[in-house]
């Protein structure tokens, strides 16, 4: 029990159901003096709202932020803060019917078993809606780390079978894209896969992809807590995800070693860097100071309009047509959790490595 | 720092390098009870022991392991599980040459950038020896669920490009693979591929899947403590994994909602069951009761016999060829890694899920 | 940092400043199927509110509790249980003096020295308010206790030099009591001492017991996580404590061992039992089913309306007079925040102590 | 369960029963590059070995640490640090008898009771042997503290009713103290006293006291993870503690405000400072830079020869005599353990507080 709180010294906890009162989360150990203030955060949680496109749902909620404690004089004071977002939009007797029965791909069955019984409206707390305290932490998070000069950037990767090009990467298309797709190209495909699955009544998967650059070497810790190890329960975290790679990701089970080791050369500064980067900027769990690369494997989302074979409580399996308000992809909205999340684990780690050598201690308190 | 102990109620410590005196492990949260003796945990040890084929390296360890402590007249005391392996074959002298400079593909440089220097000898506490102490611990985990009837089963299911044939699976030919493979032709061309590898003085990966079968459903916690989260830390935390894969993996980013969803239907005894199981088992971070299914992909080991272009201590480039006793593809011995870690993971969370109602607290306190 | 949260199963995550916005606490990891509603939650609120007698601040907070998700239907659902309470009487002017100094006996010091600046509003963080959360979590804790069997008993033991009776305890009089003894004869000379504090100026300290009836036992894990290791650490993290007693406390060093260790003896009812209490419930750190008794020692409330000489923040050491509401004790206040935190980690033990044997595990898995 | 660990950055894990094949700890998250070798560590094992006197166990350990893991080259590497300490003189058989009983003030019955069978040889995993991997743990965060200025000095403040002049505090006297006593008067009394005991076939409890000095500001987390919190769990987990007070403890709950406030001056280099140290160097759970004092009361020894009630297996109450080797006092041995303890948690804490500010951030990462 107890699984709504992630990190050691940068700890985000996270509460809130999809049709409760609000959804917020409180972030502790948040480094004192950072300036810090609500229109820091509402452009992530703008990132991830609904309504923004016909490709996502209509429920219009506004999602706006609002810190209750821990911001003092404009500055973050080293204590929790703690962020609400009202529930406006709640609609409630839209879900009362799959009260009685458990929708394939959804967790209800899950919690049913786990609980006893379970707020049935809208997912409660499996919702998507949770992602909300996780992106207002990560805005957080992310804002440390640009004061440190290292910046994420996440992005669609591919929607069904449509693939980005990295030929074609255009790293301000991103914020343009309805899809957040750094290639137009591609998105005008995906936006076309997207009509089909609409026109079929089903749903699509896709990738997100997320590279965080200007990297600090060092930062993970040996065996348990690896940079990799963090993200991997963090990214995993972030509900619908099959998939979490590193660097080259699957591809490395069919390499050869001596291609996929990165060489080193003398870089055109003159200085040392790695050649290539199919780790993905981490080796035994540290970061090694080149670009960190993880990716992200999205299912369809589970409610589609077509008609479903459903567990019912009396153990009867029946079909039924699941109504209410569903995007036919998911991934455009998850990629500012999978950046939130990303930049949650960076930071904590990176905190964490702050006591790695007596030559740090000296440094802080001599 | 402090990265070196992982779960919360059952909770395993490792420590040890490479070539120092002994490697080790203290679990502590292990239920009162449960009879444990030496004999079940050396078998463990001994599906990763090196020298078992000529895929795997030459060192011969014995790895005999000796229980110290949490143990009295044969059964579990409730108190910490301590357990050491001696280091026997060390040969250090193997190893002095590459201390003046870092490795492409190893952690050298990630080590020295965090720690200012490193134990250089055969990796240290980045060396695969370090994972004795989690097949120590996963032994004992294994050997708990095994009490409770969940039964879990590891293999490689692929080497390089050469994948094991569902329809050929066969589960006791693992045991007698040399590659742990369940498959006797995957296993014939996998050899031919080895063999190909090391003629060309290069290395190969693989994946390695894992099975638990006769879950609960139930396990896992909400939101940041998910099983597939918690999974995903786990075997990412292993050396050399890349990717983590749980159900179909990256496939159901191009697959379509209502396929991917897994229909529920009226089994053969006259009880509901899921009619596929494209979910792993997990859904919304909880097991649903069907079998759990992960996947992970492991990178070509990164020493080969070829030369390669090195970063030296002063921040020169330059050509090293690297010596002494590696293995062509270190997969085969990973498959009890991912195993132990799986049983170790699900067992936390299954300890964890015992607070979950006050109905569990009644029958526990009434 | 990040040192706002508490408890391993059943965790407490509070926040909030005396004079932000509002106060809150999460509580994760409370068991799903209680039934729970604000109602349950107020009255242990009302009592540790200001304004309720002459000898606490006239600060008037109406301090009620809405709880925002975790419980559906009535029940908790095992998720996260978010409550707020919104902070209404702030006059932040009356504290805009102190920001230029430091107040004897007080915080301000330390957090300035932490973190190069503080909310200077009512102590900010350090305030008696934060700890609202914590008796909103404690409410829940043994609400989840009392289903058990399990009740706590906590009132005020001594005022000043003024201690209750043992010979002259009356349960029933401790809520009737303004200043929460349980001896009315102490409290009339409680009373009088008071005033006499207020005459002159000054403050009190006092000390406030706290006794759990009809406890399980095993309670508590060995060597750290102790019961009574865990219910210092709970103790002492209340503002103003300087003392924590377990049992006879201080009394056992002059004490001799015959007379110290509690004999067993048959009971009237043929059973086994302790001759005395002298351990308070615990031995090893775990409970052996006697009742429990804690001793908590406050320091007089700091703020005197006295001069004291203050530090300024340009290093010269003045006489400042301190205005604003203050309690001349805040003893009876505490009462109930010494409850609550001897509940929620009473409740954290006994849920970590579900999975402590082999024969737990199968009552729950099978 | 899992309660064998302490720390969040220097995490301490000790295992080992009093009987079982060896004692040991696991230290991880020390930092890189300290000095360190057996020798660092051996002294303050030998501070608690027994058999130093006539009022400590005739039993005689050698109790010689082996380091094997974590250093290399005579340096810390950051990774874990292993050490061991093997059991030699076990003499199982005198404790054969106890199995079938429960010892008054005992932990056997709450053993029993949790696991439902227990180690009974010397108390198994509850035996004050359990101690020594917290002294070697302490030994190490001692040396790191030590680096930075950090002195800590423990000491026998009281025997049984007799205790320690402050007027005679004589520091290098503590090292040449049969009792650890700083007060050679007091000393030569609580020597009579001892003998005393022995004669009446009774035991002494008794006080311990630790200052550290040259403390830093800052050091501790608002709220849960106070230092007084936090010092208070780590002294009150020494088996024996009944009580634990910081500054002047019990006795502020009789004084009065402006008389416990500690008021600043002008020093007489001109530096402001703290006029009186009642708080003990703890305002708000943060340090303040003045000198920590803790102060502990340990209960006489339970094992008396005297003939005592126990409770036997079949619910009988019986005299029984308990032989064996057992020291009248425990307090002289636990000086090193108290001390061991005060040093991790005020390490843990520094570590901690690195990542208090952006200002830190910057003076790492910049």
């Amino acid at each position: 029990m107890a699984g709504s709180s992630y990190g050691t010294l940068f700890r985000v906890t996270t509460w809130g159901e999809s049709h409760g009162k609000a959804i917020g989360a409180v972030v502790d150990g948040c480094p004192a003096g950072l300036s810090l203030c609500e229109e820091d955060i509402q452009p992530f949680l703008d990132r991830r709202r609904p309504g923004q496109n016909r490709y996502t749902t209509a429920r219009s909620e506004s999602d706006q932020v609002e810190i209750l404690s821990g911001v003092f004089e404009g500055k973050t004071t080293g204590t929790p803060i703690s962020m609400i977002v009202y529930n406006k939009d709640q609609r409630s007797k839209d879900y009362s019917e799959i009260a009685s029965y458990y929708r394939p791909g959804h967790a209800d069955f899950c919690f049913d078993q786990k609980y006893g019984f379970r707020d049935y409206r809208g997912g409660g707390r499996s919702s998507g809606r949770e992602t909300i305290g996780r992106v207002a932490a990560g805005a957080i998070a992310s804002r440390v780390l640009k004061e440190l000069g290292i910046t994420l950037t996440a992005y669609t990767r591919s929607i069904g079978p449509v693939q980005c090009d990295p030929g074609r990467f255009q790293r301000k298309y991103i914020e343009k894209s309805s899809l957040y797709m750094p290639d137009p190209e591609a998105e005008e495909q995906a936006v076309r896969y997207l009509e089909e699955c609409m026109k079929n009544r089903t749903s699509s998967g896709g990738v997100v992809e997320c590279r965080a650059e200007h990297m600090r070497p060092g930062i993970g810790e040996p065996v348990f807590e690896k940079l990799d190890a963090a993200l991997g329960k963090a990214l995993f975290s972030i509900g619908a995800v099959k998939a979490v790679e590193i660097g080259d990701g699957t591809a490395v089970s069919a390499a050869l070693g001596h291609e996929n080791n990165d060489q080193f050369e003398t870089g055109p500064n003159g200085k040392p860097q790695k050649a290539t980067n199919h780790a993905g900027g981490i080796l035994g769990g540290i970061s090694d100071g080149s670009d960190l690369l993880v990716r992200v494997s999205f299912k369809p989302t589970p409610s589609v309009a077509r008609p479903q074979t459903a567990l019912f409580k009396d153990g009867s399996c029946r079909e039924v047509s699941i109504r209410g308000r569903h995007d036919p992809v998911i991934v455009p909205r998850a990629v500012v959790v999978v950046e939130s999340m990303t930049a949650i684990t960076l930071l904590d780690l990176l905190l964490q490595n702050m006591s790695a050598t007596m030559e740090h201690l000296h440094r802080i308190y001599s």
